[in-house]
């Protein structure tokens, strides 16, 4: 079977947790329409499946992603190829945020421009300490404006504006620093660190996390007064599902609780 | 004399600087609607107190403050009652930052749930190094959606996302280095830093620091360009009132400027 | 020659990289209507020059910038005075978020209230490790309303609002780690440093910063939705430019590109 007939995503699903394992090593798993496609249809289809609690994503090979396919890109020079692109390719991030379920980037290897992105994009990041970041499309003549996005809303202005423009690398430890990623671990304790922090959420109610997830992202784009209303309409929602209920009356009896479906 | 009929909220002025003290001890200073009520109303005679330079929000016992009332909430599970519960628990929160002196929070113990809340909206915030912060509600199935607006508007969205999804404990030292507090503490030197921060604030001019503080919650909701038109507006205002005058004369004649009220 | 009738602002230029220097030392280049004036002018003549590709802001003397000029406002007490002067300021600060080249603060001594607000507004900054920051209206009665909108945008809101009260000075260090500045080095390294970074910038396509810069600030005051939309948009726009075609091209083929002209 050739490598271009495996599939660009696999799925492998374990007490709760999807990995979605970004698959064309060879091409550092670059984000071509192939692979935006694949990637959006996965998550499409974790969003709908009841049984996943969390969602790894995770790539195959010596690099997380390199960004967006170069040469594609250039063998496609309309500009209605390229707005059809940055359309999906952006729909595809943003869904990141719109799925119920929590997602964690499982970073090795390299992160660079839209890899960067989707490190960016994903709710939690962990990362062996030997990975590298960075925003490199500006040394190709393209600034990095999608990654641009996500960036500058997990790290500090004057650092984001230096990472475009220089298209630097930055290491692991300066990323945990900057916010960009929740912490870096040695390379060989990154499995067990990303399984530690999937089974803390999967131990939560899936209902309250979806409904929090949601809240989460509308509240950071709203006034602190709307912000409030809608967070306090949420937590009277919240208190009134079944898992609200029993959490509270299973701390309060010193039991552990038992949680409804999502 | 019970436990019960004890002010829910003590206060203590001196100097200009008036400690509101969270008095439930037994009860980890929950966020009852008495308790609500009773820092809600201390707040507003604080606000109307032109003696008043600086507020000190502490709390009795081991615990700074572990969140809303569970019980409470559970025996009162109409949507109403929620409904209006974090309605007037919203209206605290923003009311901080409309008061017009500065609050800083003396904290101790653990600041859980909407007690993390609470430390988040004050406007600074000191901690002995043993604190410990957490927003734990998800691990009894209710998200910390009302917490998640004030910790998201001062921490990270990646660090914020992981404590709203795990519930996790931090300790003071990361929640220093996260932007949650100003600073962490020896506890035998928390009293004598929170002293050295309120008196560096009433050596200030009053009225300077009131309309300082109404513009840089306004101004932070802004885009740029509004944000300087309100804030150069403010500054002209701010150079008409005496206590300007003063400062400035005061500064180039070398000599200490007395400042005038609120 | 008297120092008054010297330029307020100097302009060296050397290999596409134009260094402003503040040239009121004895003043500590406090920031006069006429100091304003010079550097607006300055500015709109840098962002006309197309051999420009980076703008350095440096200053003479022992002090970056002190701030707006006490004196002269004191001798002018009307409002309109205030109201046309900080106007003036307000608009020199965001033309340089609107200045199609980066600019570099290059920060020695102190930067203290609008001094501080120029490095906050520069897209980077580098600092002698001895520099110092502050935000010290408030000493005067003069709450640094305009600095915190730059400061604010920079640096957590707990560490900025205490900036903001106390008029306390926080060294390059803590600066770097809020996110104020890019970083600090060894005073006798900082030439060097502003050097590496101006070259760095100075290797890539003009075209492609100066799209860039304008997207970033533009997509940071909007939800991502929108942000996304945006920020699509411009990468179309700038595969469709010829810098990006050669850019990918040399990429492609492992040769140095050649950019066009902005």
């Amino acid at each position: 079977m050739s490598t271009e007939s495996e599939a660009y995503v696999l799925r492998q699903d374990e007490a709760g947790v999807a990995t979605l394992t970004l698959n064309r090593p060879g091409q550092y798993n670059a984000l071509s329409s192939a692979m935006i496609g694949a990637l959006a249809d996965a998550l499409k289809a974790v969003a709908e499946d009841r049984a996943i609690r969390v969602v790894v994503l995770a790539a195959a090979g010596k690099a997380f992603c390199a960004g967006h396919d170069l040469k594609e890109m250039r063998a496609n020079p309309s500009k209605a190829f390229q707005q059809a692109l940055f359309s999906r390719c952006g729909k595809l991030m943003t869904s990141l945020l719109a799925l119920p379920q929590p997602v964690i980037a499982r970073v090795h290897g390299i992160a660079t421009a839209a890899g960067c992105q989707l490190v960016s994009m994903c709710d939690l990041a962990v990362a062996a300490d030997t990975a590298r970041f960075a925003v490199s499309g500006i040394n190709v003549g393209l600034f990095c404006s999608t990654p641009a996005v996500g960036l500058s809303r997990n790290v500090g202005r004057k650092r984001a504006f230096e990472m475009l423009v220089t298209g630097d690398f930055i290491d692991a430890a300066a990323a945990s620093q900057a916010g960009l990623i929740n912490r870096a671990v040695p390379a060989d304790a990154l499995d067990q660190e990303i399984a530690r922090l999937a089974q803390s959420i999967c131990a939560k109610s899936p209902h309250a996390i979806a409904i929090g997830k949601r809240l989460f992202y509308r509240q950071l784009e709203m006034g602190i007064e709307a912000a409030y209303q809608v967070a306090g309409e949420t937590m009277a929602c919240n208190m009134m599902a079944e898992d609200a209920a029993e959490g509270i009356d299973a701390f309060i009896a010193k039991r552990p609780p038992v949680w409804q479906g999502r």
